[in-house]
């Protein structure tokens, strides 16, 4: 047996070797203080900079005469030593989870050494993470961690065939329990992985349930976009569907979600399917949805969230839809928005201030911030905790 | 309404504003007979070039007096317009699913242009398919697709609590039936995640169920490491763990299989728990893990496969246990290697010819090719076809 073992162990590290650098072996080292250094070797390189979300003015936009302008890219300069390794130190940079991009000779590309990244609609961006008190919340911690599913599912509504993402809480398997439903919906140019790889939103409710702040939960993140089967390169490019991508004011995806999607999800998992199990939420685009969605369903959700989205121009038909959404006494109704927010600021106020002359009991709460992920990920760690209760 | 849906339009076009140029506008494009087209923008860059690993000799290994030597980087120069564009075409590139980078002044890099990657342990490689008759078995077709479920299980064997993924074939969630399990292991510096991202498992399935092919099963996946809780990122990081992540001859890892996973999907999954529905197979270590869990365990699994793995240096200990194998009347052992494979072929033919000595009933299967995924991917498709029948 001996000389198997040994055989087998020759192979085994000839395998070992073939891995390249380990992983933990990033170019990024957080240091004492929340100082970070991002180092990359590159000796042929004539100019490295680095630019990332915890950078000031990183993704800023503005409306100058109604047309929407994009800040210049914010970053930082690596200098190089005489090996070839460009290096800087940063920070303090406050815990968080962050994107961050290398510019070799002028092209924004990923951390070479850094495997671990996030997409953010059409852009792969590495990630780093300073952990610390505020970030812990977002951090893959030595708790029990919930099951995250990858699933497929009929549309009629849409005619077509889509994948979803569903989290069950820890113990979801090994139990017989019924468990409550938040349906949490990506904005923009996102999709149903979002929620998860920006929004860490597994990882928040595997925290707070490990500390007994929120309710188990099953989520259920569906592709808000009413012409997509899933994430790039997740499922079939479809055309020609008829279903409007972008059709709004209870559009085809609000539809979809009440005709198809909580049905398949009450038929298949173990779910409490009334009111007072259900919550809705999502940001920017999937705040509209969910808002759109419980004035078309007043009784189908007991727990409301609108992220980062609001209205401009309310008009009878609203106010009205807004009274019935009164006299259906959801449970929680949560409005947030960034105070810099240059998308949503103005028409959450517009919203807010509905809410208020109709006299609906209702949270709002405002944050220093803009229309970043920043303030979606507390968004839903205070929001969820709120559910079910 | 309208002023509603007007201003809630507004906003939505300020979001998908901010989405970056779309995926589908990748750098690369497959034109006519295979040749492909690869650009990108770097007016400031001195030098572009491209790897991939349908150029020949790429990731090339040799053996230099038992010292394991990688090959040059095999690449193509990109030519640089007036623009600052720099494009080459290739090919023809056969239909396949291949990694490549970029190699921007010196440093080898993900498409900036592509969001599609995938990761080999611990490198980043961006996608590309070349759709064709060759590589229609792990395309994402219109088809009915399976689940694909990230777990958290115990495992008391190794003290850990462990991510896996778990493959449920189309139907799942809506039936009553029961399925049959494959257990499906990785190499040596992949992870609980490589035969998905690497190895297009759940495709290949969904795809072969879909023709009748292959029964509906479920597919298990866990990481082979016994040190390790998860794949980069997704889960802490283990210190101090008795369990030698590279314990062999039956080591840590495959008690954990036989003692903690097969009753933990066997109890939480609708599958047959007898000898007739479980298969199990691996790639090089993970084909190692195969055998030897099955050496081990011959009353476990009526389906066996080892891929790229073999055994030096038989002994009379092993000869026994092959003999005890043999006697359990496996209904199918396979055995597969690349003939151009420098780390498993000579191992894998004195597997073979043990085998022979003993007499056991298996298949061989010799491939053109060495020791990647493009075997891989073809072995575990003619595999699955020949399971639970």
């Amino acid at each position: 047996m001996k000389s198997v073992f040994v055989s087998i162990c020759m192979i085994l590290i000839a395998c070992m070797a073939l891995a390249q650098p380990s992983p933990t072996k990033s170019s990024v080292e957080v240091l004492e203080n929340n100082m970070v250094r991002f180092s990359l070797l590159a000796p042929e390189a004539h100019e490295v900079s680095i630019t990332g979300e915890w950078m000031p003015g990183y993704g800023s936009i503005s409306f100058e005469n109604g047309v929407m302008k994009r800040g210049p890219i914010v970053s930082k300069n690596l200098m190089k030593d005489d090996t070839g390794l460009w290096s800087v130190i940063l920070g303090p940079v406050a815990p968080n989870s962050y994107g961050y991009s290398y510019v070799i000779d002028g092209v924004m590309v990923t951390d070479p050494a850094n495997v671990i990244v996030k997409r953010d609609g059409a852009t792969l961006l590495s990630v780093l993470f300073v952990p610390g008190k505020e970030s812990e919340y977002i951090d893959v911690k030595e708790v029990h961690h919930g099951s995250l599913n990858r699933v497929w599912y009929d549309s009629p509504t849409l005619g077509l065939y889509r994948r979803m993402l569903v989290y069950t809480p820890p113990g979801y398997e090994t139990g017989k329990e019924k468990y409550p439903v938040l349906y949490l919906l990506h904005g923009g140019s996102i999709d149903e992985e979002g929620w998860t790889t920006m929004g860490k939103a597994h990882l928040i409710l595997d925290n707070l349930i490990s500390q007994g702040k929120a309710r188990p939960m099953l989520i259920v993140m569906p592709n808000g976009y009413a012409n997509q089967t899933a994430a790039p390169g997740e499922g079939p490019v479809v055309t020609n569907v008829s279903a409007p991508g972008m059709a709004f004011s209870y559009g085809a995806f609000e539809k979809s979600l009440v005709n198809d999607i909580i049905p398949f999800i009450e038929s298949v998992y173990r779910v409490i399917p009334d009111k007072d199990n259900r919550a809705i939420t999502g940001l920017s685009m999937g705040g509209m949805h969910s808002f759109n969605t419980v004035l078309n369903n007043p009784d189908l959700f007991s727990y409301i969230g609108v992220f980062s989205a609001g209205i401009r121009n309310p008009g009878t038909e609203l106010e009205n839809q807004v009274e019935i959404l009164k006299s259906a006494k959801p449970k929680l109704l949560w409005v947030g928005c960034g105070v810099t927010d240059p998308l949503a600021y103005t028409s959450t106020k517009t919203l807010v201030d509905l809410l208020r002359k109709h006299d609906l009991d209702f949270v709002y709460r405002e944050s220093e911030g803009a229309h970043t992920w920043f303030i979606w990920r507390p968004y839903l760690a205070e929001f969820a905790q709120l559910l079910f209760k």
